[in-house]
């Protein structure tokens, strides 16, 4: 709430509207977390209401006439290059993506989705895939019709992928793609000609809850999530949710294999981290928060990955995990460092690892542009897909369930979506090659357990620019090119070549 | 929300003006739970603007002009003695309470109740009146302005408490006051002449939380909260929230005194088995949750006291609770019981026993009545409240931190309120002498164990109505006579002449 003493410019009043959009959008979020956290079986229908309404309500607050008059409004008023000018860049691109689209077609594309999630659970469960194809045809359709009212200069795709990462084209895609394919398939290819078998059963076990819980708020803390502002609690799948840069909520699940915890951690504080910095001044604001979604994944993988994984931080942390699960005493730092690199081309995406992962996202971005180009019709999409798992990771799935049927995202007409994954782990190391040529290599310090100086950095370059740079530019910002693929080439080929000794 | 199937009527279009009100009014009620059970400490100052933004628009929604018409509307299609004429009652009410009073003052109120919380605060830390009082006078003035705008027949009072205990007058509550002050100092002064002590001193311990968890959801379940509709999380102060008849969040906090997570916890469920009563077609809508404070208060008194206190409670669990924590082996079923039904004249109100507690309230009712009526000013209130401890329960505070500052209700301006606690105890009680009389003495199935005939009398007579019955409404249909002090009374010296053996 603006106090009574501030100047009531044009850009106050446009701040006051969103602040008022927050509300509802965050008691949304929080309604969310809970149902994913808390929320006792039978308080599921009530629920559905509460956040179909508070989700309708952000919808008729963001299209209203008086949104888009304070909008030009503050346009006026901001001076170029201005935190004010990028506060109306944004909040107009959610007014546009709010607005293009005609109601009547966000609807329909709703009750698609509703329909259409129950199908896919459906056929994923029984493995028919003809049984939820009708649907996934009209849901092409939808998204077809979306792409129309969006608008777009080049093709089609560019219209739904920019949703999701504002300012990438399908070509940036393709770009992306032809460079990482080849490379990666070759990799995968000489890890299996290797022939070097990694064990990494020892993660298996039976580990008590609460002992893991120590463990992954251990790492999480040392990585720099801020437990003052914010927390982590279990939920069935992990996520990173919030409702302002003070109050950033985690979440984790415990299992038999004993990284899905540690990673998955790590992963979702790399997004918490990146929500925590945005500048305090900005919250409630449309400039706080990450930026894209390429942008967010860039930072929990690199987390994850880069840093979660790699042989520094275990010199580290496993002595510590030692000390938690005694039972990986005699694990040597090779053997674990090994054993949480393991690549094996598999057919689902959410278990793959560093290497095979962009090709299971580069099957999905192919078939999507064939699916809206019409090059692809649905009934023909499990073919595809099998042809092509076949083709780049050299295994084919036995069923539709393992195969076209995994992932939720076409169901929910979440399509121009998955390339984002892929981006997010192209920049995670090409933000990692500007670090270490601005601050050098930083990974002496992760042995020590220091990862202030990372943090840092990555606070500076990008979190604390919120969203007040578009993707590329902020890309171009941090690391004087646009998105590319060498660094991550050359990183990931070093790093597994060195694992596998090939 | 409704289905386009159904019938459009103006009924309808109330509920689903309220079903939005309800939403936001939810959003607010889940980030207060939120902020008490979970909330990291940074996240306070969003937080605040979050429930403050959701609380005006909750305001703004109510008093809304189209609020007044779809009432109207409604009204003329009711059906006399349906439950929606409960409806329109229930609306409209709410409807007044939020119109009647000008919107400047209920500003005025919330900016003096902020300071006056502050101030509170201080006040009581340093035991220093002097520096509460000045903004104590302002908040009773704009209380007699409050009161004024509400409008009342009789007394200033009865607007007041109207708020709270709807169609509750002053005179009632002087009635019950008047009938039940005597015998209760009597009580007190024949517990203290008969000059016997009650150990309760083994209650006190460093009880591991955990095993308090184990026995108070045990105790909680028992007694038929339900955990598929509910759940029970830790909080600084035992409260119960919810936002539907099917998720409904108690609270209890685990100390050293044992007794503090026991009763805490029955008393929350008492009102969490009211609120998890109303009819599952009233979810969401103003007809469900308890009708009043009084009434609700009777609930969480009756689950705490009647059955929570009662030596066949105790023949049922002192067991589980020995096996829970041996170190209470020893201890014997009568020692035990008198143990939590200790009565002892303290200083303290809400750390007050069953007896007592009526006196304190009474002390409360009287000042109150003589600030408003201006018979007594701010000033004089210690000497006051001090003069009135030492009448009624024979001892007097030694400061104003332990005297009239202890609670924080008028720095709120919740004048009026205090009533309903006692209000809720002697309805405890007059139920309870109707459920006798209907179906039996429950007590012998209390000692087995069963809770169900006792909870199912309750959800029957009194749960399952809502708010479709005005307060004083609901008790004539379920004890066919007015709210009165005889069954309290009764009650109430019958089992403490038993404890004490007078």
């Amino acid at each position: 709430m603006s106090s009574t003493l501030e100047k009531a410019t044009a850009v106050q009043a446009l701040k006051e509207r969103f602040y008022d959009i927050n509300a509802l959008y965050s008691a949304g979020a929080i309604f969310d977390w809970d149902q994913q956290c808390f929320m006792p079986p039978a308080g599921a229908e009530a629920r559905s209401h509460h956040t179909s309404i508070l989700g309708r309500m952000v919808h008729e607050m963001l299209v209203a006439d008086e949104t888009a008059r304070l909008i030009e409004g503050a346009a006026k008023e901001a001076a170029p290059g201005s935190e004010d000018e990028a506060l109306v860049r944004v909040t107009r691109r959610q007014y546009d993506l709010a607005t293009k689209v005609p109601a009547s077609l966000v609807a329909e594309k709703l009750r698609l989705a509703a329909i259409g999630h129950e199908e896919w659970v459906v056929a994923r469960k029984n493995d028919d895939f003809k049984s939820f194809a009708p649907t996934l045809e009209k849901m092409i359709e939808i998204c077809r019709q979306e792409a129309e009212h969006l608008g777009y200069k080049g093709h089609i795709y560019d219209a739904l992928l920019d949703q999701y990462e504002e300012g990438a084209v399908k070509t940036d895609a393709e770009k992306m793609f032809v460079t990482v394919r080849k490379p990666l398939v070759d990799l995968v290819a000489d890890i299996k000609k290797n022939g070097r078998k990694i064990d990494n059963g020892f993660l298996e076990g039976d580990w008590p809850e609460a002992k893991q819980r120590e463990f992954t708020e251990k790492i999480v803390r040392a990585i720099g999530f801020d437990f003052e502002r914010g927390r982590q609690d279990t939920a069935p799948h992990p996520f990173c949710s919030g409702w302002s840069v003070n109050d950033i909520r985690l979440t984790t699940r415990f299992q038999s294999f004993l990284g899905s915890a540690i990673f998955g951690s790590l992963h979702e504080a790399g997004h918490g981290m990146y929500e925590q910095g945005s500048p305090a001044a900005w919250d409630r604001t449309p400039l706080a928060g990450g930026v894209s979604l390429g942008v967010h994944e860039s930072q929990s993988r690199f987390w994850e990955n880069i840093v979660g994984r790699s042989r520094e931080f275990w010199t580290f942390f496993l002595p510590q995990l030692q000390a938690i699960f005694p039972s990986l005493g005699s694990v040597s730092l090779d053997e674990f460092h090994r054993a949480v690199n393991k690549v094996e081309p598999s057919l689902i995406r959410v278990e793959a690892d560093e290497v095979t992962y962009n090709l299971h996202i580069l099957i999905r971005f192919e078939l999507e542009c064939a699916l809206l180009e019409g090059s692809l019709s649905v009934k023909d999409l499990p073919d595809a897909w099998n042809a092509k798992y076949t083709d780049y990771l050299g295994i084919t799935p036995p069923s539709d369930a393992k195969g076209c049927l995994q992932d939720v995202h076409w169901s929910a007409g979440l399509v121009g979506y998955f390339p984002t994954y892929s981006m997010g782990n192209l920049l995670s190391y090409q933000f990692l090659a500007s670090m270490t040529s601005e601050i050098g290599d930083q990974q002496p310090a992760w042995s020590a357990g220091e990862f202030g100086p990372t943090l840092k950095w990555l606070q500076e370059k990008i979190y604390s620019h919120g969203q007040r740079y578009q993707p590329p530019m902020l890309v171009e910002r941090v690391t004087g090119k646009p998105m590319g693929a060498e660094d991550y080439l050359a990183g990931i080929t070093a790093k597994y070549r060195a694992v596998y000794e090939i």
